[in-house]
């Protein structure tokens, strides 16, 4: 046997999994902060559940990775976080609403594999079910702007809304058949540029009177305000009210967005807002947080003839990390911040080390090796410090501390060194 | 269709979740304390992997789910986190001695599903590769020790060493080809009493004299340092050394453990110290974490004559789960601490719970559905803290907030709100 693993998927080696798991941990904080609670639901779904008319869609199930079958079952691996919040307020119809949830957890496609694109990946997803009001969405937003400050990662946050999108065909004359593919077309502008728009645009059939509408129409002014004001005049308050309002909400809460009228994502299930969340001074040009609101894909789903208005964003916890980790020089090799090295002294050293930890101070033993196998050891996981313990330490109740960055060396009393590496260790 | 979860996984939802986060989140924190770093590997491998020769065995392949090829793959789902840490391990040779890591993530099992046993459980393991050192099971036990402190549990924690066990074996006499299954069925006393343990020892064809001196070895006296010492006399030094060593550890390092002579944990992989927690106080009677020394697993799976000397432990999350749960008369339905209810103030309690939020007290918001809708709200989710935002708390710049829990109302200035409720929310 060759020992591999299988294509596709990857280990998170420890350098990674701390800077993964500290994206995961700040987010996941906000969202509490905000007031969402988490859920976890199971990895395997029923196929049927998955596949079923208003799940993901047939290009997605072409990518469902399924199981065995054993006898009469049918199951599969999750493909999203979505399908399995509707079926789980399918099954409690109890929910109070509104339902605020977030789901942190592995989901699985069984695409080509292609650079940063992996078969397995973490989704990150928060939701309200049950609030028509802007409100909800203002809050998503407001999450999103949040996580990237406090992941200092400067972000700019586009917001559209499906309704002026639709205006926006209707008030240029599109027929009804061509509207989707135009929608995804035009979004695409910044991507691709509006010479190749233009193209794709005169191959679904539009004349030149439309495009040159559309193309006015979706172009976003220097601010909200005008592009704003602009198309109220030219699609009436109707089609821009719930732009409106979302802008006001979000002034309220001092978050920035930017409104695209061009922005569209993919998914044909949005009924409302959409917006999308990137990555400023980045190479990575996709996006690193998206959502908006499909208010009729829970309640088709379910198919009870009850309303389920829901709203939603998803941060891509593995493009967030690529992000993040393109502006650091180095990963963080290990949580550890100091290391005890015994100088044929292990039972002082156990005692110390047992106070470091009990006071919360992420430590490493060194015994019975040597200094200088402890030295390389915490040069290699770059250990930040370095506490010596031998004979003469013991015996004068001062152990000698070295910066392993400056290579300082500081003798500190046995009763201080817990503070001392507290304010160190931050 | 019909709008069902797959069979034997669940659910997990906001009320049990936040339990269950808490759980992890104390046990994970102690791990990095203790040094050990986070690895993730993907939730699908390589069947050939999964299935060598030195991996979990015939047992546990017999539950692994298996994917549908598609092509020449075949492929899996992990039934455990050992297996994949050994092929880390065997993929990255320039790893760095001793290799400290923990990792918690989903595994899967497809046995029968009984009370309590799921096809999916969360795995929780933490392990030190590369330590032949008794230090390593010391750190181990200490860290089972804190977290069920941390999670105000009391559990005994009960240790063994193979060694000691072999030892017993060979003073009793007891055939090389009958000596696993006489240690497996010792390893049943506490469970199924000493007649049960009898017969099945006289299945085996163990004679009087065999299974009376195997009593007599097996039986814990009243101390560790009693029995230690008796086993010491009948057994000799050699076989006690480590077990010596490790009692010796423990006591420096404050935890608690007791040596149990007759236990052995099931899995046959393992060479030295074994250790199992159980739950003291609760009708949950398997072991709640468990695990033991294995010298020789690795390097026989990564088979290039190297030795990888390894012990961990492993956290029962779902059955800490059960034990916390059973323990308590009500689970938190919400991390919410306050719901801000708005009485046509809307912009008003936007901003206010703007400012909760960035001094990060969990809360909620309820516009334009009312008080008395916002208030069962409240009560539903058990939220403790009401604030009112009306016109004359907006005039006097004074909300009154009602405590949930005792009904009494206070009438708080704005620039004291936020102290009052983190105060109150903790």
């Amino acid at each position: 046997m060759k020992i591999e693993i299988a294509k596709g998927v990857r280990d998170i080696p420890p350098e990674e999994k701390i800077l993964k798991a500290k994206i995961v941990s700040t987010i996941q904080n906000i969202f509490e902060v905000y007031g969402f609670n988490p859920l976890d639901t199971p990895t395997i779904e029923r196929y049927d559940v998955l596949s079923s008319k208003y799940a993901g869609g047939a290009e997605i199930l072409k990518e469902t990775f399924r199981l065995n079958d054993q006898g009469e079952r049918d199951l599969c691996l999750r493909y999203d976080l979505t399908v399995p919040l509707a079926r789980f307020v399918a099954m409690n119809p109890t929910l109070k609403m509104p339902f605020k949830r977030y789901q942190i957890g592995q989901v699985f496609r069984d695409g080509p594999i292609k650079l940063g694109r992996y078969r397995e990946f973490t989704q990150c997803d928060v939701d309200v079910v049950g609030n028509k009001e802007v409100i909800a969405e203002a809050e998503l937003l407001s999450i999103a702007s949040r996580a990237f400050k406090e992941l200092n990662q400067n972000v700019t946050i586009k917001v559209n809304n499906r309704k002026v999108l639709d205006a926006i065909m209707a008030k240029a004359n599109i027929p009804e058949e061509k509207r989707l593919d135009s929608i995804l077309s035009l979004d695409k502008i910044e991507k691709i540029g509006q010479k190749a728009v233009t193209n794709e645009l005169e191959t679904i059939g539009l004349d030149e009177d439309m495009i040159n509408t559309l193309f006015t129409l979706t172009t976003r002014d220097e601010t909200n305000e005008k592009t704003i004001k602009e198309l109220t005049l030219e699609l009436g308050e109707d089609a821009m009210q719930e732009i409106k309002e979302l802008f006001r909400l979000l002034d309220i809460m001092g978050v920035d967005a930017e409104f695209w009228p061009n922005l569209s994502r993919g998914l044909s299930y949005y009924t409302g807002t959409v917006f999308e969340v990137f990555a400023n001074d980045s190479t990575v040009k996709t996006s690193i947080a998206a959502g908006g609101r499909y208010d009729k894909m829970i309640g088709n789903f379910v198919g009870n003839n009850q309303e389920y208005p829901a709203v939603g964003i998803s941060f891509g916890i593995d493009v967030i990390f690529e992000v993040l980790k393109l502006k650091k020089e180095t990963l963080e090799k290990s949580v550890v911040k100091v290391l005890v090295i015994s100088i044929k002294m292990d039972t002082e050293s156990i005692s110390l080390i047992t106070e470091l930890r009990n006071n919360n101070i992420p430590s490493d033993l060194n015994l019975k090796k040597g200094v200088s196998k402890g030295l390389e050891y915490a040069a290699h996981y770059n250990i930040p410090f370095v506490v010596f313990v031998g004979e003469n330490e013991v015996r004068d109740g001062k152990y000698k501390l070295r910066n392993m960055i400056t290579g300082v060396e500081l003798l500190v009393e046995k009763t201080q060194i817990v503070e001392l590496l507290q304010s160190k260790a931050n």
